[in-house]
């Protein structure tokens, strides 16, 4: 199959760009500022963005990987992809949410390979079948290397979920090594519940995974039109990349920079966005329970990840992590326990998003040490 | 009020016995095989023999203060007790219950004070009025002192508990400063709870504390009437005491003596059984659901120890030790959390009589390092 999908009969430069500027707090206590989500290996034994790499080799190798990052992840960023060079870590001065961020991988990869197709991908999501993944991927820089488009991918809805934006499709517009190609017909951020329920009622609606597959000067287009700002301040960096004003005008330019997401910045304005649908067990683990629920779990419910010993007695459907200590649950069920050198967080399951109340807690007081 | 209850008027010595044979097995993971909940600070700074010794201090000093224990605490129990002459600590060289090591205790009382009176106390028992403590034990040594008889000090009942035995009194036989005392009708050892209801109904019922004041020989007396086995074995002992054969006939004479409670051997036989009832604010503390109740807690009902912050979000009724760490609730009740350096319980609170099943699966399977 890799023989298929490797080489895109388009013979454009293909690029990827893992966008690493996950925050973390949500997965607090493990998740820290200094060691946000993607850096953790929550799911297995390699961290989430190691995966997020590994997995798209056969497609893309590390050389041809860029990674946006904040200057204070580089470094760890750095030390657990050893396989993606130094130069393709690009590390933004300060967050300015997506738009800018893949503006800025859009200059990096057209001074590399001018016109190169570069596939968006967040650092941090779960993705279990990998070979259905890198087929979808590669149907859709297929149709980004031969059309001036938008390419999403789009993810079959499980649920009402309010927390993503959905793309409704239109009718399909034709087929590329077996994948249907949709044209999008609009991208709604963040619904309520009656709307979503809507949605998924319809049937034509897919979550936004936030992968994206375009070609590096079609998106430069597409924010040059619709963010001019932010294209007057990329302009500014691709001027001075390379001398020694770089990184002051890095900095000063991002920091005119309004922060904006390419959803809202680009996706919901531009024609020419087309949806390849995902059907390739994904998750953007968003939370304890998220992580719970993608868990390999034992007979009682379970997902368990100690150093030690594990106890359960009348313990059901909970989820711990605890690297060094033996664990005993008693008589207790839908518990998040996290363990961590300097913290412990117990939260009842199904209430984690209420974990950055605590996060917020400790930003305002004496707890600062613990973010 | 020491001036009048410090010197009864019988003259005799008065020594205290504090019987730390605990096995620790209840306040797991902080209490281990090596570590039972006496030696522990689990109610305040100062670990719980440490509490014993000093709230008795007043009335009898710490130097006519015994302490029987295992061979395996007595190093720790030493440190922890450097007030106690070393020659006060007497050495089991097994467990076997406590009519046993009352009786080792009535011949080194008596050894040092032919006739004196003991005031029998378990190490590991919390009381919050000590004030009132003492003019109670103050009453039973100076009944004790009195009269041949075997003095106990009982618990008015809160609850229909089937976890301790229980003291019929008949009508009062007298006062003594102030205090009644009951002649003793029956003793029933762990009731069922339809019995334990009854108990409570009919109001003349106490809990046995484990609390016991008499003469020593008159103990010994006993001990030969009711347990001539025993009453053997400790003649041997007595014998060979401060000769080179005391440790070889102290372990032979133990390993010979058959496991009996006082309760059980003794009390049940009994006639001239009395009773003071202390309303002291006793616990026996036996569970963490207990100690939650007798902890100081904060307006959600959290009792918390956290040597870092503790982070409450909708957090209600729970109990929490964590020396080190910070800890953090969300969206729990009820709960049990103790954590220690090497292992991590969470329990229901309530349930907390199953941390002996957890034991128990430690024992059996590779979990023996966390005993």
């Amino acid at each position: 199959m890799h023989a298929e999908i490797g080489n895109p009969d388009g013979g454009k430069s293909i690029y990827a760009v893992i966008m690493a500027g996950g925050k973390g707090t949500r997965f607090w206590p493990r998740s820290r500022e200094r060691m946000p989500k993607h850096l953790l290996d929550i799911v297995g034994t390699r961290t989430i963005i190691q995966e997020t790499l590994a997995r798209l080799s056969p497609l893309i190798p590390p050389d041809r990987t860029l990674v946006v990052t904040g200057a204070s992840h580089a470094e760890e960023l750095m030390r657990q992809l050893p396989e993606v060079p130094p130069d393709n870590i690009l590390i933004e001065p300060m967050g300015r949410n997506t738009a800018p961020c893949i503006g800025l991988a859009a200059l990096a990869v057209n001074r590399r390979s001018p016109g190169a197709v570069m596939a968006v991908l967040p650092a941090d999501h779960l993705i279990r079948d990998e070979a259905r993944f890198l087929h979808v991927l590669a149907a859709a820089v297929r149709v980004a290397d031969r059309e001036a488009a938008l390419v999403t991918i789009g993810i079959a809805p499980t649920g009402p979920e309010t927390g993503y934006g959905y793309l409704e499709n239109g009718e399909p517009a034709g087929t590329v090594t077996g994948e249907t190609v949709y044209r999008v017909r609009s991208i709604r951020e963040k619904p309520d519940r009656p709307q979503a329920e809507s949605f998924l009622r319809q049937g034509n609606f897919s979550w936004n995974s936030g992968m994206f597959v375009w070609q590096a000067p079609v998106i430069l287009d597409h924010i040059a039109r619709h963010l001019p700002d932010i294209y007057r301040a990329l302009r500014e960096i691709d001027v001075a990349w390379g001398t020694p004003r770089e990184s002051d005008v890095l900095r000063d330019a991002y920091a005119a920079m309004t922060p904006i997401s390419i959803d809202y910045g680009i996706m919901e304005k531009a024609r020419d966005v087309l949806l390849i649908k995902g059907d390739f067990g994904w998750s953007d683990v968003g939370s304890w329970d998220a992580l719970w629920e993608v868990s390999p779990r034992d007979a009682a419910g379970n997902a368990v990840r100690s150093g030690a010993h594990f106890v359960g007695v009348e313990a059901r459907n909970s989820f711990v992590f605890s690297p060094k200590k033996l664990v005993a649950l008693v008589d207790v069920e839908d518990l998040i326990v996290v363990e961590t050198e300097d913290a412990l967080l117990i939260c009842r399951r199904g209430a984690s998003q209420d974990v950055k109340k605590v996060v917020n807690l400790l930003a305002e007081g004496p707890g600062r040490a613990y973010l």
